[in-house]
């Protein structure tokens, strides 16, 4: 079972305009497209982020690949790191945290493991998560996830979703998402608006979702005693603070003072981060997200090592397709200790994917584990070819919510901490 | 791949009289044998310790297994917890180190889980390490494991490996087993005579052997002020020091006062002594031991987290037979981060096995990794049967070291530190 052929292939597909502390969504969100064949004609999928540079590095790495196995995960890593060198790819939008060169290396790395795992289990007629130590759930939860947003994109019909600019706005829009989802736990994505108005629209939240798990997300847009400020507003209300200050020194600060744990998928991000942050008790929850952490396998060694030191676990998400969905579904099903149903931004999708429907869905806001062989779903070559026919044709290469931003507020500042 | 039968085969075999701490190895060393079958004819190994109160937890586990996916190791792992309860197996020898709920738990879903990855490995004719990241390594390196031993059990003739009662003798033995098997590791079981003694015959190796990586472990026999000591006059001959002294406060004592590593397999013998030891420093290197580590996917977790946390990494082993030692090789072999030749009692064998010879070999001092399907490994059921009537006729349910010395020296005392 040898990788003989590789083809990525960047999308972009439409995004709403969600803000938070960088600016706001471009009206396309990228992802590249992962398939990974071997020489005996299986096939497998996997999915990661679309910026320019990162994608860059991800097909100079497809085309060193051929000839490893793919139960061979450490030559494949090694392969991988070979690519990368000591390079060090940062995002513009600076929301999943520091780059470090592990990090460019385990994002690399991430998506020919899954399409691996997927080949791997297509020749068992297995499900991913049998690889993975098998299920532990057959029904994994996810969160609604609300954004303050605009009623549609500057010069734009207005978006299915609505405006939420208010607490109103995003109780209507928590209404929306539950009603189709049946999620019963809701995040909040903040640092848009001063603090308190967004304490005041989680109170407000509580209030209309009285049994929902609430959280808020202001991507380190506060202050320490900022931090410390909203913490204390929400004790009782919110089962983590996620992360509500940047850097470790802060985050650790502001969990000394707060009732609540703080989560993180910003200051922790690699394994090179864990000692600092367990020394300094910095975290509670870590939100794990198999793009960075490298991989499914890898992201069970941090489950491994987060049960170890009594972190909690949940999992982080970006802007994603199915293939991403399912891989995600996947991993938690077979994590014991998953602690919070885990973030997706699925909703905001808007059915556009590159799968074909029917093997992913939502049921009382949770995703029942595919069944069919390795992840479960398939490619749709044709929205596959639309959706990168969009990419060539959008302009977007890169993800980049504050230019975006000062195009309509051009005084904008994305520097955190704002509050 | 459905768990049907399970059958558990307690073994003895010859064993010369190996002394340590506790005392001297009885004449008879014990094993449990474990064959997994599948509902589609497959099977596979797995090989445990042979106490008796260990044996009796295997044998309730394996009547609870039946209708398993061997795939399904978090299912394994909660049907065997449920058959341990709370209780807690005491090793009477204390050679492994403290004895808790959750040591008891993964020392009995140990080999039920090595049999399942041998069963999944066979089904899909690949090698176990295929199944725990892929080998990085082709050739697993093993240690010359020293004793200080009588010539013959009290009562017998000689043995074919001689007595070795002071440096002179240890030497021998050395030149014996390097010649033999290649090793260019040595380590020396001490805690029997007083610690310089031990330090001249450390030296004495080094003398004779300039090139090899040398260490000793007294099984804590040792108090602080004497471990310092010793740390001290092999500073630059030894590469750790293993298990000086007892306990995470006295080792953390001595790690920071000596100028090597310490090495355990006896402080820290579970995931929940790992954040205590790393907070404290006590430990540079943690020998793992698949056996009590729950298997050999949780050893590749705890490979990564000692990766982490900047822990080196090599593997201890008790008196054991060929299904462990092919276990050993294929985990050792799929960890990037195994930092010293593994331990291993083979040679002590004195070629006793219950598996077919041919598929375990030694060439310059390692193992090469079996390269059929599963483990690479089967069972010789002639060997298998003769050794369990052993079992059946020799009398001894337990291991018991220091009871047998006393036998011979009824004032033998155990206690630790004894210097």
């Amino acid at each position: 079972m040898l990788i003989s052929d590789i083809r990525v292939t960047p999308v972009a597909f439409r995004d709403p305009p969600l803000l938070n502390a960088a600016g706001v969504h471009q009206p396309w969100a990228l992802r590249t497209i992962v398939e990974v064949r071997t020489d005996d004609g299986l096939s497998g999928l996997g999915e990661t982020y679309g910026d320019l540079a990162h994608l860059t590095k991800v097909r100079a790495a497809a085309r060193r690949l051929a000839g490893i196995d793919v139960h061979h995960h450490h030559a494949l890593y090694a392969a991988v790191a070979q690519t990368i060198g000591g390079d060090v790819v940062t995002d513009r939008h600076g929301l999943t945290g520091v780059a470090t060169r592990e990090k460019t290396l385990d994002r690399v790395f991430s998506p020919f493991e899954v399409a691996c795992l997927d080949i791997r289990g297509k020749a068992l007629g297995r499900p991913v998560c049998d690889l993975l130590g098998g299920p532990v759930r057959d029904r994994v939860p996810y969160s609604a996830y609300l954004f303050y947003k605009w009623a549609a994109h500057p010069g734009e019909p207005a978006d299915e979703f609505g405006a939420a600019l208010d607490a109103d706005g995003l109780i209507a829009q928590a209404r929306m998402f539950v009603e189709e989802y049946g999620f019963r736990s809701i995040k909040l994505k903040g640092g848009v608006f001063p603090p308190d108005v967004e304490v005041d629209a989680v109170l407000a939240l509580r209030e209309a979702f009285p049994d929902a798990a609430l959280r808020i997300d202001p991507n380190g847009a506060w202050s320490v005693p900022t931090s410390i400020d909203v913490g204390r507003k929400l004790a009782g209300t919110i089962d983590y603070l996620e992360d509500p200050t940047l850097g470790l020194a802060a985050m650790a600060e502001v969990a000394a003072r707060v009732p609540m744990p703080l989560a993180t998928n910003m200051c922790v991000v690699t394994f090179e981060h864990l000692p600092a942050a367990i020394r300094d008790g910095a975290v509670g929850v870590l939100l794990s997200d198999h793009h960075y952490w490298g991989g499914l396998v890898r992201s069970t060694q941090l489950a491994r090592l987060c049960a170890t030191f009594g972190l909690r676990l949940s999992m982080h998400s970006n802007s994603h397709l199915g293939i991403s969905l399912a891989a995600m579904t996947h991993l938690a099903a077979a994590v014991p200790n998953l602690a919070h149903a885990c973030d997706t931004h699925t909703p905001w999708q808007a059915r556009q994917d590159v799968v074909k429907p029917g093997a992913l869905r939502f049921a009382d806001g949770a995703v029942p584990v595919p069944s069919g062989p390795g992840l479960g779903v398939e490619l749709d070559r044709d929205a596959l070819e639309a959706m990168h026919e969009q990419y060539l044709a959008c302009g977007v290469t890169e993800r980049d919510d504050t230019s975006y931003m000062r195009t309509f507020q051009p005084d904008f500042s994305p520097v955190r901490p704002r509050w």
